[in-house]
């Protein structure tokens, strides 16, 4: 190493040493015929003063510098409690610089008000700025302790292909042409679910990996063409196991990194009951406003649009106050998720009820009403009525916001839990059924044998692990028999044809011994943005892309060139379909 | 867990208890109304004992089952030594078949002559052998134990992008059409170079990665098209630091998984003296025959063959009663490597020379030889003459040919060392300069002012580390001032507007204080090859592909349809030349 000591490590003890650092200029005063300056490097910064102008008189901010000095205790005074190395300073004898900086795009220290789009493009100086650089190291050091959890309970770490086949996940794949077959192409995996499965096939027992997964979709918000989970899969085990080994997992890191104790077991919450109550599959437990059932209250309504499969009720505490255009921005945010609007009712102070909706009511429907949802004077009621479904979204999404606008959701602290016993199809809008899960996905136990009767009905042996409102992991036991398997794929519509050829060597795999098999695959990215306290998974990946899946650092993707499309084999034409 | 123990770990103390083991029949052994049944899981297998023949009726190889029964001290006699497990058996009262087994392509006991196609084509069925099972967990077990070193050492796990763009490592990159921007493309990495450089830039000091690497090559023998390596990098270092983190990672995997303490520091042999002494860059240091220099010796000969730039010899011990057959495989041998021949002389029981060469000796030259390259009667010598490096390289092939053909290599030795001070430079044939390792590798310091005015001897700042022959990791100090960089690209006839358009961005990095930093990066197939004892890298690759690239478990790659191409944006104009 270049320097002796870690400019953030110097304490009083090391008075009267000389020191040799190395580091960046993050800041420089100028003070009559002295100049200070901060040095920092990965461990923090030390206060570093010059006595002859000369020596730093070149200095600017971020030049990369190596100083040799003499630690000594600041003056009386000039010491700076709020600095882990404010007891002291280093005089220095010798500067060198070792690299200059050109003026900054934007300043590394302090402010933040700067572009994300300039963030990415100069990535690498964004890395310097503290909260970067740490976001960065706590994910470091939850993948670290990943892999200490997964290591003691035994989990064997193999890594999966990511030249392979397409995985039967939904999402579009990613294509890579393969210039020694011609007319042929990898896909890169959605995920390695099926190279996991395989490997219990192959008796390994306990499988985990850090896993790059990749999925084309339309990006939204806060996703990435390419994203990280721990990926989980074990034998001879039931939802038990696979939800203690994620306890564990989770326990550990958030103890680690937050000094936060998660009280285990996690609380568990059945899919219906967590879309009746919240009206979402990944409920934030953080603030009240559930959702009320009305449907049994207007069960005898006049009012035609209550007049409705469903209705349901969610209240807005203070929302009776609202002015004109504030309840109109509702109309609006719910035709932005395609509803027709958000009907309303405002209880006034004096309790009697306000705004279009009320006087469509009876007096006994508006009697009760208040007391019904749990509205107190001065609230709002919202409601949704037509399909279960898009109703409960609605209201799930519409408590989310009343939860932002009206500050109910305590910031420090955290929900845990488990979303169990997810249905196992839902209507595909076509007559049909899609998987909620994917379709290796097994049943209930007591919903083994007849799934395929209920459609509708039949319970998946599936797990999700959700944080404040975020699914951070989700799996399930995993069917195992031919027979089942088959049965599932009569219910989805596939095809002998189809599932022969998108998972056939599973399938043949199956014939061999198969062990009982279950898994999960935890949302790294998420996991890491929640650790750190970031806003988005840009947040916590060194080199994310922008919505579109453009990196303003490198301007990846790019044209290619003839001879590149020529040389790869994008135009060519198979020579056989098997090879 | 659906049992209660785990089948390898019954032992004498566990008698008398009930127990529920699950795994796989292994093995089935019927003595006269007995069924003797080898139950195996991950981690062993122990004897069932099914008193009743119907109990056991149905069971075949590698069914998977769940049994229950009562441990016993096997009956006097019967014990098995060999076995962890051969004190007990397990008196089976019940049994479950989780599910059947087909009839096997191949034992997964016993028998290894099983074609490796075969072996992949059912890997599922592969990894259940126990010397495969037993890669997979070593390779684990090394994945964490790096973790755990670097971890220690203070180092930053980063995930750097997959989907990125064409890095300047001088293999073909395989490319990924980018459906949200039609005709422009991502490149999967040939390496995290420029985005570990980027770190370095960006303060974090310590980065390593457990890295997935691409390079599209005409697939040698033991080449996939993805593989991993682990990635370092570090700042404010010099050589020194990369060795030690390096020699603190090897030793302890060798250590924790063979028990061997690899002696350190390693030895440290220059480019130079590797290339004079064994032909290689990567020299096998478990057996000599060394290579001579008989350039010298030669330099008057009348010999015209002789009469060469350089003039090498390397002995064959026993060499010299080879049949003319094996004499004149040797220069088939040649050929197939593109030479002209081997030649060689043998010396015979009596001392006197034979073969096609010798009579062309002088009787001077015929009488020193055998004294000047060490060689006994009965030995043979082979020479190359002609340009140095083919030459050596011809030699240094042959020394190895010899060591594998004479046993004199001792495979149970560990030979460690680096090969440091390579050549920046290496001429291209065509009147211009290549790099050795790549365009941002450092001179050594001596040479950092006036490298370009000797591009044939200046000496690269890089080292790698090699092991019984293999090259196992190689990194270097890396460049970090614009104005040295500008002078490797001018020797190496790279225009401004090539490097701009190649890694534009990384120099422009470099404008901002980048540090002082080098890293490496170890090929971490091939280290968990020899710690596995495997002799391909697909030994520890838990779903290898063939040389040309294809899967025969999946099939992959496969054609894709004309709606896949249409939607990838396969044959799209890019709309811009910058997005």
């Amino acid at each position: 190493m270049i320097r002796t000591h870690k400019a953030g490590e110097l304490r009083k003890e090391h008075a009267g040493q000389q020191v040799t650092l190395a580091g960046w200029v993050a800041r420089r005063r100028d003070h009559g015929g002295v100049v200070f300056i901060d040095l920092r490097d990965a461990s923090g910064s030390s206060q570093v003063v010059f006595r002859e102008e000369d020596d730093a008189h070149g200095l600017r901010n971020e030049y990369c510098v190596k100083v040799i000095g003499e630690v000594r205790v600041r003056p009386e005074g000039n010491a700076n409690p709020d600095l882990p190395t404010g007891e002291i300073e280093v005089v220095a004898t010798t500067v060198e610089v070792l690299s200059e900086a050109a003026p900054l795009p934007f300043p590394i220290e302090g402010s933040t008000g700067v572009s994300e789009e300039a963030r990415l493009r100069y990535r690498y100086l964004d890395i310097r700025r503290q909260q970067v650089a740490h976001a960065m190291r706590v994910r470091s050091k939850a993948t670290y302790l990943a892999n200490e959890v997964m290591n003691e309970h035994g989990f064997v770490y193999v890594e999966t292909p990511t030249l392979t086949r397409s995985t039967p996940e939904g999402a579009r794949d990613f294509l890579v042409p393969v210039r020694l077959q011609p007319g042929k192409w990898y896909a890169l995996p959605q995920s390695p679910q099926l190279f996991k499965q395989l490997l219990q096939v192959g008796g390994l027992e306990r499988y985990y990996q850090l896993a790059k997964c990749y999925r084309d979709e339309d990006l939204r918000a806060d996703r990435q063409p390419e994203f990280t989970q721990i990926d989980v899969e074990m034998s001879f085990v039931d939802q038990e196991d696979v939800i203690g080994i994620g306890e564990a997992l989770i326990g550990r890191v958030w103890k680690e990194i937050l000094g936060y104790e998660i009280p285990t077991p996690l609380p568990r919450m059945t899919y219906a009951d967590a879309m009746a109550r919240f009206g979402s599959d990944k409920p934030d437990l953080r603030f009240g406003q559930e959702l009320v059932d009305m449907t049994e209250y207007f069960a005898n309504t006049t009012f035609r649009v209550f007049q409705a499969h469903y209705v349901g009720a969610v209240v807005m505490p203070g929302g009776a106050s609202q002015t004109r255009k504030e309840l109109d921005g509702w109309q609006e945010w719910a035709k932005s998720r395609g509803a027709r609007g958000l009907a309303y009712v405002l209880v006034q102070e004096d309790g009697t009820l306000g705004g279009p909706v009320a006087k469509n009511l009876s007096p006994s429907e508006a009697g009760g009403l208040a007391d019904k949802v749990g509205a107190e004077p001065g609230d709002a009621i919202f409601f949704a009525a037509g399909p279960r479904n898009t109703s409960r979204d609605l209201l799930g999404a519409a408590r989310l916001e009343i939860g932002r606008r009206c500050g109910l959701i305590d910031e420090s602290q955290w929900s845990f839990l488990w979303v169990v016993d997810a249905p196992m199809f839902e209507e595909d809008g076509e007559g049909g059924w899609t998987a909620v899960h994917h379709p290796f996905t097994g049943p209930k136990p007591e919903w083994a044998d007849n799934f395929q009767d209920h459609p509708g009905e039949a319970l998946a042996y599936a797990y999700d692990m959700v944080c404040n409102g975020m699914e951070i992991g989700g799996g399930s036991i995993r069917i195992h028999r031919a027979e089942m398997q088959q049965r599932v794929f009569d219910v989805l519509g596939i095809s002998k044809q189809e599932a022969e050829s998108k998972f056939g060597f599973l399938l043949e795999a199956f014939k061999y011994g198969p062990p009982p098999h279950g898994g999960i695959a935890y949302g790294w990215d998420r996991i890491c943005m929640l650790l750190s306290g970031g806003e988005s998974i840009r947040d916590v990946i060194a080199f994310p892309k922008t919505a579109s899946g453009f990196d303003p650092l490198t301007s990846a993707p790019t044209p290619i060139t003839d001879e590149q499309r020529k040389e790869a084999g994008v135009d060519a034409k198979p020579k056989d379909e098997e090879a």
